[in-house]
């Protein structure tokens, strides 16, 4: 047991418990129409949240109103009312005035209605981080305010140097969840799946897992049954040829033969 | 006006509104004490939360027994009972009974407790992701379920690409911050403060910040009053060699003469 006392990871507090919040369906109220505002609700639409943005329609930026006019949003054209809050399952708060902004972040905590009031980190259930996004892929980068503008730059840094076909990637893995799932779809199959569905995950390097095709997915398929997972030079053999692996049965070794 | 029309980012649903949750100092219930559990633990601890686990000793793996006997959780040795719910600010379940997960579940709804019942999609407020901590920056991968594993994969290949030294540059750029407030204390001089903070960030691609040095940040500050940030070769020039920059406040230009 003594290994036991060290193997475990050290804690390192001071961060913050990161999550991909749900808001699905679910109704975002925002409150300014500001440059802030318009990034929240970027953030919201794109997590298919429904939005309500309220304030005076003079105030709003070209972006939120673009919003608006689409009907991407609903508005409220007038100033925040404690009525707002009915319903709300999330409120962002953007505006310039800071009385106002505590007024409602009060009433938010006293309905328990998660909040953050921008600009304000003791008014915040939550802090917003820079969001890299592609297809399904969502990469957060968090420095814990000790530099929110640096954020965005290691969010491009990162883009960078992600393959370019990187959710396309993702696509293609969750269609193989897809398909593995119909063809052992037993409920006592689940263990079994999700093992081998670990074994494809840590069969390849991400660079490599981004250049497999929907050929490939499927001719890795056809690998489920034996619980194995080829490599990826037997995948690209595969290739246009697909008749030319054979599963050895007979000793349980994983046989290759081109042309056999 | 028909600039705006286009310039817009397209809105890209099907993703979530990724967020960092601020638990220090609040009340985090984690129900079962098995591996999952023992993720969920780290990360509430990570971000400075006052963790309870309930559930059984002997159902405890052995990360969640080193925490509970090094008293960095507390524990309640029985199974968990409604009362449990009394002051939590968010529960984490994380129990092989469906039954007994959804009971909770609905008892944190009734109550607007934020919680996450780990596979169980539907009853979770929020998802977890893969997690990269370097001291300040957390860096959270996601896939939006599409292949759980695989977030991980692309958390270590980010790693792999960030400079080694990244968590620390973020440290001196908040040192940054907090020595200009000093030296521009009042709060008026918020706005100039952030918009020179910007134009330092923007100054330097990530990579040459991680090569910044205290001394660095302690001559680029002598820069606030001008409004002006270096060049990185005119950082590096300062090195050692403080005096021999000058600020030409005659014109409003920026002269830097080396012997000068």
């Amino acid at each position: 047991m003594a290994e036991t006392q060290t193997k475990f990871p050290e804690v390192q507090g001071g961060g913050s418990l990161i999550v991909a919040w749900q808001v699905k369906g679910k109704r975002v109220l925002v409150v300014g129409g500001g440059e802030v505002a318009a990034g929240r609700i970027l953030n919201c639409l794109n997590a298919d949240a429904l939005v309500t943005v309220v304030g005076p329609a003079s105030g709003l930026n070209p972006e939120v109103a673009h919003r608006v006019a689409q009907k991407q949003v609903a508005h409220i054209d007038r100033k925040f009312e404690p009525s707002d809050l009915d319903g709300a399952d999330m409120v962002l708060v953007a505006v310039d005035d800071p009385q106002a902004s505590t007024a409602i972040w009060k009433l938010c905590k006293e309905r328990r209605i998660p909040a953050n009031i921008a600009d304000v980190p003791p008014e915040c259930d939550f802090y917003f981080g820079s969001v890299h996004r592609d297809g399904p892929l969502q990469i957060m980068v968090s420095t814990n305010g000790k530099g929110p503008r640096l954020a965005s730059t290691i969010r491009k840094f990162i883009a960078r140097q992600l393959p370019g076909d990187a959710g396309r990637a993702i696509e293609t893995v969750g269609q193989l969840r897809v398909k593995l799932r119909q063809l052992a779809p037993r409920s006592e199959d689940g263990p079994r799946r999700m093992a081998w569905m670990t074994q494809v995950s840590d069969a390849y390097t991400f660079d490599e897992m981004c250049g497999l095709t929907e050929e490939d997915m499927h001719n890795l398929l056809r690998y489920y049954p034996s619980g194995r997972v080829p490599s990826l030079d037997v995948l690209k053999a595969m290739r246009g040829n697909a008749d030319v692996v054979r599963l050895d049965v007979f000793d349980g070794s994983f046989g290759f033969s081109v042309g056999a």
